[in-house]
Parts: C-alpha cells; sequence; structure tokens
C-alpha cells in the first residue's frame, strides 16, 4: 500500500484500520487544524498521539509564579515536579540566570591540504561582516554572531552560531549556513561537502555543546530552608547531600556520564513535549550538572544546563495545544527573543525543582513506597 | 492557586482558563479515559497534547513489510525516513540483530572500607541464587540475569540487569532492586543509601550504556543498490559515503559526541511518541554508531544502537492512541517479550531509514532547498 | 646521513656530533649494557636520558614500609609525594585493594553481513577451550581468560584478555592474539583485518578502559588523623573537602574529564620511568577518581586507578638502573604474578599519597608560595 | 630510615643499598650536576634511570631534515618512527601547521550565588587590562591572552590562557595565576578557594583540551607516494585505509577513546623523555585524531593534536642529557617562542611518522612477525 496516495488522514486511517485489522478511532480524535500540522508538522498524517498534559506549581522564578505545562505519559512525574516547586517557592523560589549562546549549524568544506586550510581560515576572518549581511538577508531576524572551525584530513568544519530570536532557529540557521556556504565556495573555489558535518552538534550528546554551550547555557538556584526539607520534603539537607554525592557525581563519573544530574531528561522531555519543542532536543537537555551544598542546616542546590534549544515560534510551537501551553506560561509567540529566553529560564527552574523532588525522595527511601502504592512510576 | 484541590481536567482547565485569561479548548479535545491516564500516567492533568502521527513506510525487516508510525511536529522528517523506507526496501530490505541486556538499576550502598568492599563483593557471588529468587518473588515476569560493581569512596554501586519480558521494566526493576537491596542490608549491615546511584544508568548519555549496552543492542543493515542510489535518493555510493565520514565519524569525533550517526534522536523520537515509550530515553536511543561502505557501486550501510529501552506493556503504551500505534506494528500488549523484541527490531531499522534519508540529503546538496520549497524542516 | 648505518652507540654520536656541530657526552655517558639496549630496548641507540630519581617515604601499605624510587625532572614532585606519604603513615598507612583485569589485545576481523556476525559469535563461544589452549601454547606463562565483542559495520572486534603473570604481557598477548587470530580464520574463513583494531584499547584514554578496567584495577585508601592534617598537613578536613570536591569533581565533570584527580599522571609518570614501565601507558594510568569524605574531623581519602599496566619482567624492566629501582620495592623479576600485583599495589598507595598532598597544598595556598620559594615547580 | 637526612645522592645510595641489601651502581653512574638537578628537578635524589636514546630520521618537516631523539625502553619503536621518517622524505616530506594556544591556569572561586556570577563576570570583562598588567609584572616574558569561565554551584572557575614563549609555563602560569587571584579576591572579597581547579585542565584527558586546545594544536599531513607505500611501507594505500578507519575511527568510537589515533602516546612518550618536557603531559599528546584518505593510489595521511604542551627551557630542558637531545633539533633554549613552536612542530610530523609505520605494519600484518623475530615489541 502506498501511503503517499491518500489525501487526508482520514482516508489514511481508513486505509491502514482495513489493511492491518486495526481500529485508529483515537488517533482520528483531535481538534488540530489537519490541513496546516499534515503540511507543516507531519507528512503522511493519520492523526495524532495523545500525550497527557498535568500541570506542576506554582513555581516562583525571580519573584513570579509560573504553572509548569508538563506532557508526559510516565505516573508520578509532575507530582513529583510539583513537589519541587513546593518546596522551591516555599523557600523563597528559585533565581535563574540565562546566557544565549545561539543556534549553530555547522558545514563541511574539502580542502586539499593544510595550505587551503590557512586560506579558508584568512578568508573567514577576513569576509565575517559580509557572512553576517548574507545571514541578515536570508532571514530579518537572524544574526550571525562568531564562528569556530575545526579539521579532520580533508573536511574542513565551520560552526557558524546565529541568534533567532524566538525561533529555536535551526531551519533559519541551516538556511542561511547555506548561502553562505555558497559564498565561500563561490569566492574561495573550496567546495562544500554538506551542510551539516556534525560539529553543529545537532542532537547528540557532546562535549562541544556541554563544554561551549548551545540554545542558551541556564543556571538555576535555591537555597532551601531546613524547615522546608523537613516538612515538603522528608529529609535533611545531609542526606539529600549524601544522595546527591553518590547520585550525580561518583555514579556519573563512574559511568562516563554527560549528565551529572537526577532526571535533567524527565523534566526536559515533559515541558519540551507540552511546548512543542523538538523532542529530539531532549537529548542535549539531558545534559548537565546538579549541585548541592549544606548551608548549616538549609540546603542549596542549583543545577547547570549547557544546551537549552527552546523556541516560542516556529516548529511544533504554533499546534494548538502547545500554542496554549506557551500561553499557560505567558510566552506563546514572537517577543524579540525573550519569550525563548523566558523559556529556558522556565526549563531551569523547572529542572531544578525536578532534581529536588528525586533527590530528596531517594535520601528518604520513600521513591519505591510511593510507586508501588500508586503502581506507576516515573524513573531516573 | 491549588492545582491539586481541582477534581478532574476539567475543573483544572477552567480554573487556569479563568486565572491565566487563556484558552485551553484544543487541550481538552481528546478521547483518552481520563480517569486512567490521569491515575496511572499524568497527576494535575488538564488535558493532553496533540501530537501528530504519520506513516513511514512499507519498511522491509527480515522479509516482512511495517508501517511505522511517527509523532512529530518536525515537517520532512516522516518524509525523509519515508525515502529512506522506499530506498531499503526497494534494495530487498533491512536485516536487523537484536541482543536482549536488560533493564538496569543501580542502587549504592555505603561501605566503610575496602574491607566492607570485599565483604560486599563476596556475599553478592555467594547469594546470587537468593537474589534471583527475590527478584522473581516481587514479579513472576522479572528475571535477574546479572549484576556488576564499581566503588567511589564509600559508595558502593551494584547495577542489576534484570529481564522484564515485554516491559521496558524500570519500575519492576526497582521495586525489584528495592527489596533486593533490603535483603542485602538486613544480611550484611551495609546499609543501603538510595535505590539509584546512577550506575544504572537511567536517562542520561553515559559510555557505560554504550559499550555494555542497556534494554536491547541493535544492529541494522542494507545493501543499497546502485540504481536505488542513482532513483530514489539522488545520490550516489561515493558521494554518500563522503558525508558519512566527515559527519558521523569526523566531526562526531572532534566534537566529544556520543552520537556517531546522522539523526537517530530523530527517528527515535517520533516512534517512541507515537508508541508510548518514555521520551526521556530518546537520550539513550541518540547514542550509536552509522557505518557506510561502499561495495562496487553499491552501497553497505548499517547502524548500531547500544541502548534502545521499549516495552509494549506499561507506561505509556496502553493509553489509547499509543496502543493503536503499537497495533500498526501488530505488536500491541505483552507476548513473552517477543513484542518488546520486535519494537526494538524495528526502531533499529527504522533508525536506519532515517539515516541513509539524511545522509543522501545532506550528499547531494538538496536538503535546504526542500526545506525552502516546503517551509518547514528535520534538521540534524 | 643514514643512521641506521654505524654499528654502535659510539659511532652514532660521533657522527652525530660531526653533523650537527654539538656535543653529546653526557648521553655518552651511562652504564647498561649497550648491545642489550640497542638489539632489545631502543635501535639507533646514541646513549642515555638520565633522568633524576628521587625517593619518598617510607610508604606503609598495608602494614609494610616501601621506599618509592620517582623519576623526574619536575621539582618539588618527590618532595611532595613524600609530604603525602608522611601523613599516610602517621596515619595508620595505606590499606589497598587490587583486582587483576589482565592484558587485553583487541584484533578486528572482516564479516560479510549481520550472519556472519552470528556465525562468528557462535565459533568464539563455541571454541574457546581451544582458543585457551592456542594461547597457552603460545606462552606458557599467558592464560586467555575471557574475551568481548564489538562491531563497527563490516568490522567485527574481538577484545581477548589475557592473564601474563609478571610481565605488562602486550607483546605476549599480541603474538598470542595473532595465532587465535590465525585458528580462526583458518576455521571460520572470516579475514582478520588487523592484530589490533582499538578496541584493547592501547595507551589512549578510554572509556572503555576506565569502566571495564585493563591490568589492574586499585583502590586505595587512608583515614587522615586530624592531628596529621593539622600538623604535617597544615590544613583542615574542611578545607581538603572543599578543594577536593571543587576540583576533582567540578572542574573535571565541567572539562569533560575521564581524570576526577589531582595528580595522577605526575605520580604514575615518576614511578613508570624510575621502574622501566612503557611511558605510554602513563596515559591510562591518569584515569581514574580520587575521594575525600569527613570523619568527625578526620579525612578518609581514597583513590581508583581502572587501567595500571605494570610489570616486573620484560620491556624496560631488565635495564639496568630500572631494576635497581624494583630491587628497592623488592619486587624485581618474577615471582608468579605477584610481583606484578605488587607494583599496582604500590602505584596506589603512592598515587593516593600523591593526592594527598597536592590536594593539601592548594586547601592552604601553598603551592605557589613552595614553587616561587623553591624556584621550580610541579604542577596539575 | 629517614631519607631527607642525607646530604647528596651518594649518601642516599649507600644508606639504601645498606638498608635493603640491594646494589645501585648503576643508578649512580650519571654525569648530570647532581647539585643543580637535585635542587632544581628532584628532591632525595639518589641517582638516574638511564633510559636508551635512540634516533629516528633525517625526517623532512617543511623542506628541512630533522634527526629525532627518542628515549624509549620499548623495542622497535625507534626503528618503527625511523620507517614512517624514511616513507615521509621520501614522498617530498611532511607539512605542518601549528597554531599557538597557550598554557592555561584555572583557579576557582567561591560565590555566594548567581548575583555574584555575575558580580565577577563583569569584574573580569571590566578589568582585563588590569589583569594582563599583572601577569607581565609577574613575569616578563607571560602574556595573559583571554580566559574563560564556567560554574559548579558555588565554585566560579576561570581559565586564564597565558602565551609563556619558549617554556612549558605551568609555573610561571600558576605564580601569575596567583597574583591575578589575589588582586581579584581583594578587590571583589570573592574569596578563591584553590589556584587549581582542574578548569586548566592539566595532565588529565579532557574534552576540554581536545576541543579548545591546550598548549600547541598541531596539524601535520604527508602525501605518500604509491611506490613508496609498496616499497618502504610494503603496503597499499587500500589496506592502510581499510585498517585506519577500522582501528582509528571505529575501534576508538566504540570504546569511548579520546585517541583517534594508532600510537600518538608511543611518539610523543619518546620525544618527550628525551627532550626532557614533563613526562605527565603524554597523556593530553595522546589525545587526537589520524585521518587518511586514498588519492589515485597514492595515500594522504594527516594528523591532529589538540593539546601538545612543550618548552625549549625550564624543567627538565636544562638538565644535560635532554639538552643535549634539543640541540640534535637545533632549538636549545629560548629564542622568543620560536623554539617551543619548532619542538610543537617536530612533534606532530614525528607522531605522523609513527602513525603511518605502525598502521602500515598492521595493514601488512608483519608487525607480529617483526616482534617475534627481534624478541621484542612496541605496541598500540
Amino acid at each position: 500500500m502506498n501511503i503517499r496516495k491518500f489525501e487526508n488522514a482520514s482516508q489514511r486511517r481508513a486505509a491502514l484500520e482495513a489493511e492491518l485489522k486495526t481500529s485508529l478511532k483515537n488517533t482520528g480524535h483531535f481538534s488540530l487544524d489537519e490541513s496546516m500540522a499534515a503540511s507543516r508538522n507531519c507528512e503522511n498524517m493519520i492523526g495524532v498521539a495523545q500525550i497527557p498534559v498535568g500541570i506542576a506549581g506554582p513555581l516562583k522564578i525571580d519573584a513570579k509564579d509560573y504553572y509548569i505545562p508538563l506532557a508526559t505519559t510516565e505516573g508520578a512525574l509532575v507530582a513529583s515536579i510539583s513537589r519541587g516547586c513546593k518546596a522551591s517557592t516555599e523557600s523563597g523560589g528559585v533565581s535563574v540566570d540565562v546566557e544565549k549562546i545561539g543556534t549553530t549549524r555547522g558545514p563541511v568544506f574539502i580542502i586539499e591540504n593544510l595550505k587551503e586550510k590557512t586560506i579558508l581560515e584568512n578568508f573567514l576572518k577576513d569576509n565575517l561582516a559580509e557572512l553576517k549581511n548574507i545571514a541578515k538577508k536570508s532571514d530579518s531576524h537572524l544574526v550571525l554572531k562568531k564562528f569556530d572551525t575545526a579539521v579532520f584530513g580533508h573536511n574542513f568544519y565551520i560552526r557558524f552560531v546565529f541568534d533567532a530570536k524566538d525561533a529555536m532557529g535551526m531551519n533559519m540557521a541551516t538556511i542561511a549556513a547555506q548561502e553562505i556556504a555558497d559564498f565561500i565556495a563561490d569566492k574561495t573555489k573550496i567546495k562544500c561537502l554538506s551542510i551539516s558535518g556534525n560539529y553543529c552538534v545537532d542532537k547528540k550528546p557532546s562535549w562541544l555543546n556541554f563544554i561551549n554551550g548551545r540554545g542558551f547555557k541556564v543556571w538555576a538556584e535555591v537555597l532551601l530552608a531546613e524547615k522546608v526539607l523537613r516538612g515538603t520534603l522528608k529529609t535533611t539537607a545531609q542526606k539529600f547531600y549524601d544522595v546527591w554525592l553518590a547520585k550525580c557525581m561518583g555514579g556519573s563519573a563512574l559511568s562516563g556520564s554527560m549528565g551529572f544530574n537526577a532526571q535533567f531528561a524527565n523534566t526536559i522531555a515533559a515541558l519540551f513535549l507540552a511546548t512543542g519543542q523538538d523532542p529530539a532536543h531532549i537529548v542535549e537537555g539531558s545534559m548537565g550538572i546538579t549541585n548541592a551544598g549544606i548551608k548549616n542546616e538549609n540546603l542549596y542546590v542549583s543545577v547547570y544546563l549547557p544546551s537549552v534549544m527552546v523556541g516560542t515560534v516556529g516548529g511544533g510551537t504554533g499546534l494548538a495545544t502547545q500554542k496554549e501551553a506557551l500561553s499557560i506560561l505567558g510566552i506563546a509567540g514572537g517577543n524579540e527573543g525573550k519569550n525563548a529566553q523566558s523559556l529556558a529560564m522556565i526549563a531551569g527552574a523547572a529542572v531544578l525543582a525536578g532534581e529536588i523532588s528525586l533527590l530528596a525522595s531517594l535520601a528518604q527511601g520513600s521513591l519505591v513506597k510511593a510507586h508501588k502504592k500508586l503502581g506507576r512510576g516515573q524513573n531516573s
């Protein structure tokens, strides 16, 4: 059966139901504008996957309250993050620092030898202003910030770093990179082999993104009061600290991990799915470090996320349910880059809440008890 | 506002709409059994995120045709994977090899010194049969296969490896690990600090899982015929190979990546979301290696995925739309471990199709052209 | 000038001195048996590099005192390690746990497809006894312990793990691996591409060796008494701990390091050079983790080295000065594997002493002061 | 026995010989200026380790011939590198590109919270000129080039990058970093916890150094002519390429290595020991990538070394035999940074020669044959 021959989701479902003798009635229950989704978001569309959305919070971030929409199928996750939000908010709230790195795209060129390496390096340095112009012409919202280079035999990689305002911006960056690459190839006669050479690095765990950042670098912190540790989190600063050190530092070091944390991926996944982010960027969002430090009997907890790729326009953010989730956060649509930055901030704070709750639960030994009682469970 | 006080999704939506002056009507358009989803999959549920599902395929795997359900908001992804399915099927189909490693959980114990390290190691060796019994008692579907250990100061980590049949099995593994840990602590008087110490390693990029495997190790291969390369993929074996080497090997090595591939994460994310897998496991699914080799003018392409965590029962697999996606693949529900194994096999083959299409597109320089024309785009 | 045409070191020196108008009189000042060194250890020999050897210690290890010979050109290193020895010995001495993993060699075979992968895997399982026989025949001191496999496209890697008794054993392992590979190729008609495919992994930093071990895994621990911290080390448990956490854990995690330690490489380098080990194995010896934990006002410090490649026979261990260094430790020559094991033990304990001293110095802020005063310095 | 109480090497040897009933006569056979070595290079000195030095070459680098001094105890290594020199020189010689990154030192400060992070970042930006002045005042040969920062909880890391001219420069960098740190602490009242926080990163394998470089970044290339491949190297371009891909790329990727190469560590170790470099920097020198590409029937081979830490003044370079080795290369002593740069260049070219020879040998299957015949062996 040629799935591409049908005109719409309804026809495709009917054909699949007939051929496979299965029912797709729930897949067909949706309110999205199918023609828009089918043309912009998904080919051969047959309907939707419905993923439950819950609300964690309110979470006080830099003195303002947020309700965090989370799409998940893992029972206990929303409740867990919600508990972390409660503990954080009771302790005065989370502070966040966000640094925009930018969206990167890394084409690869073919050099004959090290002399051409030098020629290409010099060309890039000498023509940076023109490269910036090309980026701006390709999309008025796009700014080329800088570039880095690397070499593997005949392969010369250029990692262009763009500011794409409120868009996550991979498409804009790719289109601009192509026009810049065409210009470079035209002027230097050095050929572009591929518009992406994995020195971007898009959607793979990588130390390049961990160390030099991608999208946004985000830091979030909270000082958990002793009574909140005892009350809401049912643990102590010392117990929490011991588990943090054993798990996030020791276990992660021993296992060669890029995730020195408890469950970044769980929180990032739920927030990204609810708000229409590219789910493959959960990979980069899983990287990062959680830190804990005892202050008297209080506990300072902080997180660092090196590679938060988010946007509030484009991609899945325009779909009806995803847009509603962004509206719950008050950041749907474009706003001179401020909405994407806010989403990165919220991601950092939510991730912090998730870390707090899970580590407290592990410290108290209550994780399994809760899961058994509820017959379900979030893990990490 | 205390989001936890409401009785159901409808009330929560109404409250949020009133407080935030926003509309959530699409979020509220769903057919899932809300009471089931709210009790098993998502707390504080307010509705769903609707994620478009498209069909790629048919993809011939070990002589049988599959239609691959993919949930995505990234335009071009389904079309891209579909093209890879077409090229693979035209070339005679994909062969897959799957090795079940198992689900791991790694509690951490507190030893006083190296003498207690030896005591604990000996205890584990001497009591393996009893530990297996405890696992079996905790869940009749669960088998404790083996364990590994590691030490960081006073922290002694045990990585238990379980076979959970058709379940992804993190909850079953966690519950069993807790009972085993209780037994060990009781007998040795060596305390369990935390039921997870990140030597599992769950949902973080890690070399431990890359090297020793987790869930399933999957290999998939296809020999693309020259005429398919020229026709369907509009490239040549040599061009494809050059891009593969530059991107998947050179660029990934230079960037310190665990993903020596083009877009594992995109394909895994779309398949996992459609079929109700835990989206945080996209992280582990993004790890792995793509390989290409020219044979005359044909092209051998293969992929290796070290850490595929999937199941066909439990978690999100029981939700209505997700179950329908599994039914499209003919593997919904439990089947003595065979359905989960089939899903791992399909994941490997679909990932291979995704690699083929994107690398061919990059080799031909057509990626940007396609995206510009369609005003949309999948990336990596 | 053809350096290979001369008969001995003296002639080569003379020729170089004439051609380059330089003096090599110190290079020519040595007592090694030149004909032996020239035939076994170094081609085109012109003389020696003289590297100063100092003594650290005594260091009490498992109740016995050792003087540690260290070859170094970095001023302050011997003094630093010596201070760590003193502090450790004053605190009752170091305890060490050593696990022999074995010497590995990883040939790579060429398979046509995944079917041949299965064929080869089955052949290896079915013929393990015969492979062990071949290893034993190739060298009566060599035991094949086990093997692991991995696949990259057509490349099938087998990591053979050997016990080579008191030899570091790379040559024995390579020769045995060649004979085993010949046997496999003969029986299966699957060709061996290369006797080493970097799945060994020899002399490169790698997570494979970090996680699964190579040579010896070594753990060493000491409980530093409060008065020793205050007296000999001029710091406190808390100060030491803070620097350890910031440096060995935080800084190492942020920089994507395989060395969660202060100066493993310095200590390993000095001990390896003095005792005739292969200096390229310093690379593997630099991997590992230092841990610190406050116990009342005492401090528990421990180290874990996953990949200690040492021997007391073969290679550079037979050279006159190197043999004398081994004699100082009482472990020159072969002794049923016990001498190599002792050297691994001593390496772990010496490394621990080095960590203690440097971290204490950093904690006290005295590192620079000492270096400025002495006009010299060891670093890390 | 208190080894520190003796006045000189001779007394220490006599005492050890008496106590341990062992002979140290070869250790005592040296011509170094003991009082200088004992005061600058090695405490508790008892003599020297004599390490055989051989000569590889001549190796043509950018049209000039070099004889490469190599200190090693591993038989076959000098011969192997020498063969690579011959093949390279016969093919027209090696081209090298060197980029000076600089010597780094990374102190760690204690911040209270993210506000102090911002304060410290702003202070650094606003006072860069003054920081540069302090560096210059601490040593007139030292230039502070730039800095990077990173944060782990309360720990704020600054990675200062210095140009130390012909010195490897760790001591100068450490002293300057201390004075800069004192200034920062004085002005901001933010305390410096430790002068090194492993964000340097000194002597550990790390992606930070791999990606952003340390010391020198070096690229070296050669185009091996078909007749040289056939004649001197006894292999073909295709065979060489196949082994390179399987070993340096596939095997290294599968093992989570930072060394995508054949034997960087062997060559770097031998050159560093001969020329008085810090042997712990072999660790950083082992990182990097070898590349091969077939051009008709010729073979392009290149290497990339990201972290070459070398100098021609200071440390071990002033010792008699080491200085003679530098003289053989024509680069002993200071020369406005040019000598250290030349040594980095030579290191890159020699490493390339070592890769060529070993990979050719593996491709031909002759490695074991040669080792068995000679009863010795270099490995990797």
